[in-house]
This record gives C-alpha cells, sequence and structure tokens, in this order.
C-alpha cells in the first residue's frame, strides 16, 4: 500500500512530514531515534521542526504504525515494523540487531482478564563481532 | 544472605547508603524510579544526595544485583528480582505488574555467534480493574 493510502486508511492525514517521517522509518531500518530523523530530513524540508516530528512520532505510536524500542534507558528508538520482533543490543559496539521471536506463543502466567496491546522483548549481551 | 555478606560476594563494598538502597528495592516491589527511592530513604539518611542513589543504581545494575526497567519511554525503574520475569504495564492506570514468562526457553533465531546477558520482557495493556 502507498504511504499515503496507508496513513488514509488509520485515520491519519497524510501530510508531506508525516509520510516523509513514516518513509524514512520503512526505509532506515537501523531504529533511529527522532533526532536523527529530524536531522536526515532537513535537507529535503528545510521548514522542519524537531516539535513536528516528535508529534508525528506520537501520532504514528498512537496509531500503532510505528513502535518505539526502549531498549536504552536514555533514548527512545523507532521503528516501523511492528511485526512480533526481538531487538538485541550489543553492549560493546551499541548496534541494535531485530530477530524473529515467538512471542505470541510465549508461555507466560499473566493474570486472569489482563488484555495484552503491546508485546516487546529487548535482550543485551555480545554481538559475534564484538564477542 | 545478609544484605552485607551479598554485596562482599560480588565484590561491592556495603556502605550503608548501598545496603539502605539494594533492601528498598528488596522490600518495595512496586518497581519504583530512582528519585521515588531517595524521597523514601531522605528521612532515615538526612545526609542522602541523589547523585549517591543514581551511582549505587549504576553499581547495583553493573553488578547484576538489581535490572532496570525501561517499559516506560520517559523513566526508568528498578528490580531487585533478576529471575526471569516479564512487566506488564497498564496503559490506564499506570500500574507494573509482574509474571512468570519463561523467556531462557523462547523460541527465537538470534544470530550465529550472539551472546545474551540480559532478557526483558514488556507486555502493554489493560489491566483487569481497567478493562
Amino acid at each position: 500500500m502507498e504511504t499515503a493510502e496507508l496513513l488514509k486508511s488509520n485515520n491519519v492525514k497524510p501530510t508531506v512530514v508525516r509520510m516523509k517521517v513514516y518513509n524514512y522509518l520503512v526505509e532506515n531500518k537501523n531504529h533511529p531515534t527522532a533526532d536523527t530523523v529530524f536531522k536526515s530530513l532537513l535537507s529535503e524540508i528545510p521548514t522542519l521542526s524537531k516539535t513536528s516530528v516528535y508529534n508525528t512520532m506520537e501520532l504514528l505510536l498512537e496509531k500503532h504504525l510505528i513502535q518505539a524500542i526502549t531498549i536504552e534507558e536514555k533514548e527512545t528508538r523507532f521503528d516501523a515494523d511492528t511485526s512480533d520482533h526481538g531487538h538485541f543490543k550489543c553492549t560493546k559496539c551499541g548496534a541494535i540487531h531485530d530477530f524473529h521471536a515467538d512471542l505470541r506463543n510465549l508461555q507466560s502466567d499473566l493474570p486472569y482478564g489482563f488484555t495484552v496491546d503491546e508485546r516487546h522483548l529487548y535482550y543485551k549481551g555480545l554481538c559475534a563481532k564484538c564477542k
């Protein structure tokens, strides 16, 4: 689906900024921060403000079109891949890798009556290069 | 094991502040922030500084005696229970609940050669009361 159509079907008005931000996250799978997205799009949209990027992130999160990765204590990263997968952070080089994990079939004893909207799995350790 | 012994066996000098902070986390399983721990201990230790609490948290984290919960974008919470378990956050009332999850046996396709030191599982949704 084209980005404009995807946004519209989720009741998001497809402004230029929203489309550019969403497409950036789809094309850049390195889990950028909002600041990285802002700096990367500034040459294309010279009138872009940080606030506008942050507001766009909040809106896309609210519509579950992207997910926030809070594996790091001090910064939030974003991911347009909202399928079930885990994030592995190498504590040496800092890179964040995706990995498949069967989260929906994970055995857990969540109390009766609780409903789950989002699942996040974070691993920390050493990648093959840094080990 | 007594707290002083536990700290010593992990090469942490058992100062009063370190013991009080660790014991607070063991006794208060509501996943407090460093700020909550600081405010709670201030009447017992009037000379306590925020920096001292933050430094203690960093040290205890480094020694894997506690874990950091980064389920919330804007704040870090702490947990003295370092066994495999998940954290569920109710997006309505904000409470964080522990739940058992068999993380070590979760099927995942982590790349060859990667080693895992920490596993964190976060769910977000509605608790039984708020549903």
